[in-house]
């Protein structure tokens, strides 16, 4: 996985910032918020579990699964969730999203880079299952999430 | 990735199933049913572009992320999303979710293991880029789906 998540990233960042016609296509604006929202979600939680083995007994396979999943959903391509018709809110469907993120093509590359290569360097390193590296590892990967928040999330 | 996908499984099963510490306690019922939900939705979302890939152009690239972010979300231990109080509405928190889920564990650990193994074959399968034995892999993976859906979802 190590090797392959290393060659993939360049073209997966590609995927991630260009998206392509099957990844969106059939999902409505509404729909691409509620995706990308259930990607972060579900990244979260996953945080959260990395967090508490960090903070508490440390299992490496609970670890190794949460930053997989992460790494998983980092490398599936959600830029094509930020299709047209995605950058306000739709009805009951909320975003946060900056208009910022739809304009500003040069700094999503570099915040999405960043975050892909953390992501995959934190599944890298939880597979080696050394503790403190891990902790090192999860700090980068949660300096790389702030950085798109700080960016392209409103408050 | 392949073999520590196959060595990890049932561990990772055992973790489906039963749960730990770290995995839920910080969420509230309600947070744990909208986890869960967010789970399958970016999973739905990543089956969509697979089906679009085999029945359109064939971007190996993009299945395979696709298989992973699957593969990496199964894995996560999703049982322990199932806690006390969410098997039923939390306000406006839905879940189709039947009771039958919260008593009969033998059925739940045969709908999760064939869960967990198609998703990890679907993600070996991918990797190998062989058209037709995705396919496969893919049907089987939905069947997986199916299996749980026809016996623990309400229509």
């Amino acid at each position: 996985m190590i090797t392959r998540l290393r060659a993939a990233a360049l073209g997966t960042i590609a995927i991630a910032l260009v998206g392509t016609a099957a990844t969106a296509a059939d999902l409505k604006p509404e729909e691409q918020i509620q995706t990308r929202q259930a990607g972060y979600r579900f990244m979260s939680w996953n945080m959260g579990k990395i967090k508490a083995n960090l903070e508490g007994d440390y299992n490496q396979q609970q670890v190794q699964a949460a930053a997989d999943a992460i790494a998983g959903i980092a490398n599936s391509g959600m830029g094509a969730l930020y299709g047209p018709g995605t950058d306000q809110d739709i009805g009951d469907v909320k975003t946060r999203v900056k208009p910022e993120l739809f304009t500003d093509q040069e700094a999503v590359g570099k915040v999405a880079v960043a975050f892909i290569e953390a992501a995959n360097n934190m599944a890298e390193t939880a597979a080696l299952g050394d503790k403190a590296e891990v902790k090192t590892a999860f700090g980068e990967l949660g300096e790389s999430c702030k950085g798109c928040h700080d960016k392209f999330r409103k408050d």
